[in-house]
This record gives structure tokens, sequence and C-alpha cells, in this order.
């Protein structure tokens, strides 16, 4: 394998398939980057135990040459030494591959040589079926990723909480993540008619946010029973699947409530946020939300040690039971309300023992629920 | 206590001093800020064992009315809690002290209680003689301590070296600061006819960088036996001097040298940098610098295990014997090149086991010593 590229395309390929890469492994050759040259261009591999990242650099970009080809092959080279040698090679790279499998990387006056692991030995990506597939946006998706994802559990004992399960029905995804104490939900209409659920590890979507944010392609999802890949033209997302059948939430969704409140979205995380000042002190980041002369919200917490804080905002509309007093983890509610784009927002009471229901003003595709806690 | 302050003027003075508090310290009160109003405006106060920051807020500031004292007093409150609530409240402060100690902050509808300490029982400042002092630019003192203080140690095995050596003799300021291994030294021009020699701590020279490294303003700087306070218009940083006697180092430097090469100093800087990248596996990050031609400089470095890397680059000047190989750690090369400002940079060498002489061309008042390294 021989061939010439540009240093800040190659730079920029290796760093999007380094991040996939494990570092702590016992098998040496998955510390590794997979690079192939065909006559096509080059591709890289980078693969943990949760995904693989595939990349392909095309011979030019936007009608510019970027790579030459001077012969074919394939090699898999140290992620890490890889990674930091190109980005500190001032100009154009020249990587050659000798018999030995020791790879020449050259740059003007410097040259490396770095020990390489024949391309055969790297394991082979898994199989999928090409047929049954769903295109999306990868702005959408991104979003979707972003209104649900950080409500999945952290927690490995509940394996299946700690991935985001996508549902597949009647021309309508919906995207449930939740950790038993807080849930997000968001619906997105498709126009394939696939059926079918999965959980993808939290993880994996993260990856897909990082990979995918910088511009808006069209995404293609093939799913297996085991897998997933997010598809670009120019690189590919494998993940697991998390194993096991997803909790039923429909049920857990009033239908309807006693105590509805409009507010500002920007506010209200404002009033959050400093009311968690000395919530932390909790174990649960307790802050207390009470209705005061039935159109004020008071928000607050205290410490015994430390202080109080408190605070009034004004309530824009209230309809049914016009009293409340409810606790709550404060950081739940900051992400709820970081995931809402709209400048509303609707809490829905059902008293001070059941889940508060939040959801955009005016949007019927996202909602969330936090359950209260015990205050003391 | 009783006063009106802006937000932004209260967040930074707050957070310039913060910055001092002790946050792991079996005293409460040392967690605290002291806040003293008077009727010439605030002052604020945070120390730890080795620093304390007195910021002085005077009630209006170029020109604008700032703050408003309507009754002056003093008190002491969490820097943790004082600082993440001013941050978060969104416009002007009132701030009032109860009988009780209890502090009301209170911004628009947002009210804060905290618990304060009486402010007599911060402890007070240390004395020192205001007639013995030294002005220096803060920009050039910063120069300063940006040339040698990474030179010190970082253990603790040996106290003094984990200072800064500053020595007044003559109109001359000379400081110093080594770890054993390396040494960097830079002289100073002074006007004053003080004399003495003060070891200060490196952590209070890198807070001094950073309290005023944002705008040019005099310092004067006063010393004890045990203290050295630099001293602006509105901000005093107090730090405790290290006790002993700081080592002489003359004998050290060598008079003259066998040979001497000049060298871009950026691109030494990057040719170490990327040589350094296979030095990690070493214990003492190892690279190797040979003169080659007589006109050029090898700068390589290898790991048995994970390959090499070697360049070339033009010597600009040499003098002397035109043979030379040597290994060193290449990250106290770097520290040492990062100090530098000139283009240009000499290395003058005695031998492989003689420590490496570096200086900026056309420049006597600054020069490093970096010993060499056994190359395995």
């Amino acid at each position: 394998m021989e061939f010439n590229i540009k240093n800040d395309y190659f730079n920029k390929a290796i760093s999007e398939v380094s991040k996939s890469v494990s570092t702590r492994t016992t098998l040496p050759i998955l510390t590794g980057i997979k690079i192939i040259a065909d006559t096509d261009g080059l591709t890289l591999i980078g693969s943990n135990s949760d995904i693989i990242i595939e990349r392909i650099l095309p011979k030019s970009n936007d009608g510019e040459n970027m790579l030459e080809v001077l012969k074919t092959g394939s090699v898999v080279i140290s992620a890490k030494y890889l990674s930091e040698i190109i980005k500190k090679l001032p100009n154009d790279i020249y990587l050659k591959v000798n018999d030995n499998q020791s790879v020449v990387i050259q740059s003007e006056e410097i040259v490396t040589k770095l020990n390489g692991i024949n391309g055969e030995e790297y394991p082979s990506l898994p199989k999928v079926n090409l047929s049954s597939n769903f295109k999306i946006k990868s702005d959408d998706l991104i979003d979707i990723i972003k209104q649900t994802v950080f409500a999945a559990s952290k927690s490995e004992s509940k394996p299946i909480l700690t991935g985001v399960n996508f549902s597949f029905q009647e021309e309508l995804l919906t995207c449930v993540a939740t950790n038993s104490h807080r849930l997000a939900l968001k619906k997105y209409n498709i126009k394939s008619n696939l059926n079918g659920s999965f959980i993808v590890p939290s993880s994996s979507l993260i990856e897909f946010s990082r990979l995918f944010g910088s511009c808006t392609t069209e995404i293609d999802i093939y799913a297996t029973e085991t897998n997933i890949v997010f598809k670009s033209n120019t690189i590919s997302l494998y993940s697991r699947l998390i194993e096991g059948v997803y909790p039923n939430i429909s049920a857990l969704i009033p239908e309807q409530s006693n105590t509805i409140i409009t507010l500002d979205t920007t506010q209200l995380l404002k009033g959050i946020d400093r009311a968690s000042l000395f919530a932390s002190e909790w174990r649960n980041n307790n802050i207390n939300l009470q209705i005061i002369d039935k159109s004020r919200l008071k928000i607050s917490s205290k410490s015994s040690e430390m202080g109080q804080i408190e605070e009034v905002q004004y309530i824009k509309g209230i309809s049914g039971v016009d009293e409340l007093d409810i606790s709550l983890d404060g950081n739940f509610m900051m992400d709820a309300l970081k995931a809402i784009k709209e400048d509303e927002v609707k809490l829905c009471f059902n008293g001070s023992m059941r889940p508060i229901l939040v959801i955009p003003e005016g949007n019927e595709q996202q909602l969330q629920l936090i359950s209260p806690v015990r205050s003391y």
C-alpha cells in the first residue's frame, strides 16, 4: 500500500474514526485504525465493543484532488500514534507499507516509521440487510437524540434503560428514554412503512450527534436483530443494539391533569437553576414549586446549614385546581426544559404525589414526565 | 451592613478573590470571603494557607456609580455560595446583614438568605513595612514569571526548589528557578537600590499572573522576613515566602562552550514536539540531537515497540566543534523554547555529558540550562 494525501483531509478523517477506537482492550489490533487503499480512495475503520465507524475518503473532494493511491492494500496502525503524527506533520503526507508491515509516514524532511499489523487480521464488519431501511435528515435525528437521550439511565443495573427505544409503527417513529424517575418521549412522522422496535445504546447516539453535528446530510438507517447502521455517503456508524423488550410506557402518561400552568421556558429554566443552588445539599437535588395567590409560581430550595433561596414567577395561563405544592429533582427539570425549543412550556400536575407532565406549548410531538420527590 | 451594587462589578471582584479561598480547611471561616463596607466602598478578602487576596471596590469606576453603601460593617460569607448566587442573579444586587449574621441577597423578585459569620472573627492581615518597596509594571513581572516559574520543582522533597528566587543586588533583579535537572534564569534592570533575596512559591506567582494578566498596571512590591506583597491600586496579593537559603547557581553556568549552534526557535520547538511522540515511552521523555554533515541537526526518538521518528533541520550558524550526539528530556527543551520570545536561539554544548545552555539570540538577560540524559 502506498499513497499521497493532503494533511487536513487525512487528519479530519482520522480524528472522526479515532473516537470509536478502544484504548483499553486486550486485543492490540483493536487499538488500531484499519486503512484500506483501493482505486477509488481510502477507507478508514475504527471500532470498540459498542460501535464501529467506517469513513470513506474519495480521491477528490469538492472537485479538488486530495489523494493519490500509488499502490492498493491495507494495514492496521495504532490510532493513538497515527493521529498524533498526522496532527504534527506540517504538510502533505506520503504513506507506504513495506512487506514486513513497517509503515513509513513522510512529510517534508520528517520521516516516521511505525510498526503496523496486517490488515487481513482485522475483524470483518457485521452484515446488514440493505433492502429494509429508513431515511432521515441528520439534523432531525440529532434533534430527536437531544430531546430524549439525557433521560436514559446511567446505571447498568437495568441495561435496557441505558438506551433509547426507537419504535416504528404506521408511519410514526416514537423515541423514548427513561430512568424510571423521569421520561422523555418524542414522536416523528415518517414516510416509510417500517415496523419494529430497537433499543440503541445512548453512547452510540451521542457518538452519532458528534459525527454528524457539523453538516446536514441524508442518513440511511438499516437494522438487524443485533445491530443498527447509520449511513451517509462517506460515514457509516454501526452500533450494537441492547437486547430485551422495552417497557410499555403508554400507561404511565396521564390522559388528563388537575392543574395545567403555562410559563416562559427560559425564565423557568433560570429560576430552577438558581433554586438548585442549595438543592445540591439534598440527595435528590430537591426544589419546591408552589402556586401562590392563584397566579404566581414560587420556586424555592433551602439548606438547613447554609441558607435558602426563593423567587416568584408570573404564570402566563392556569387551568384547573389553582393550589399546588410539589417537590422535585431540580436537575431533572432543568434537563427537561433544556430539551424544549418552544418559548412557552406547560406543566401539568395531578397532585403532589403524581408525576409532572412537561409539554412544549403548541407541540404535541414531545412530552416529558418527572416524578416528584418527598419533601422533608 | 447594607449596600446596593452592580452585578458585574461585584461578580468580577468575587471571582478574583474566590480563587484564593481554601475549599479544604478545618476552619469554616476560611472557606468564606470577608466583605467590609465603609464610606469609601467595599473591600473583599479571601485567603488560604499560601496567599491572601485583598480586593478594593471603590464606589465609582471610570466615573460610573457602581456601589451605594447604606450602612457600614463587615461579614464573612461562604465563597462558594456567594459566587454562585451572584453569577445567577439577573440584575443589580441588594445585600443586607441582619443582627444574627443572616445575610439577605436580593435581585428583582429573587430573595436569598445565607448564614454569615461575624466579620470580626476573620484573621487579620500580616503587617508589612510600607517604606521599603520596589516598583515594576505588571506585564514585566508576568514576563519574568513566565520565563522562570516552569523550571521550578514540582516535588515537595526540596521545598526551596518549589519557588522562584528573587534576588536584588545593585540595581539588578535576578530571578532563578531550578528543579536540579534544568534551570531558568532571567535578569531585569531596576532603578531602586533594594538588596535581599526572597524565595516566592511558584503557586503564588502563577496566581499573580492570573490576577494581573488582563490589564497593565504599576505594582508595588513589599517584603518582610516571612511575606511578600504585590500591590496595585485595587488589588493586594500577599504570599508567604519559602524559608531557607537558595543554592548558589553561578558555578553551574559554563563560561564558554565547545559547540554553539543557532537555530530557528519555532522550527526547533515543532521538531522537538514531533520527536517527543515516541519519547513518552521513556522515563525521561528522551530525544536525541545529532549534528550531521557539520551543517544540519538531526532530531530523533525511537521506541522499540512502536516505531521511530526523525527529522533534519538546517543550522543557521555553528561555531566550535562540529560533531555532537546528545540525548535530553524533550519536555524540558520544549518548556525552555516556549519561554523564548526571540526568533532565533543559541544552543551551547560542552560534550554529551554536560548541561546544554539555551540562550535567546541577542538577549543576554535570559538563559536556561538543561542536563543531558543517558541514551540507552
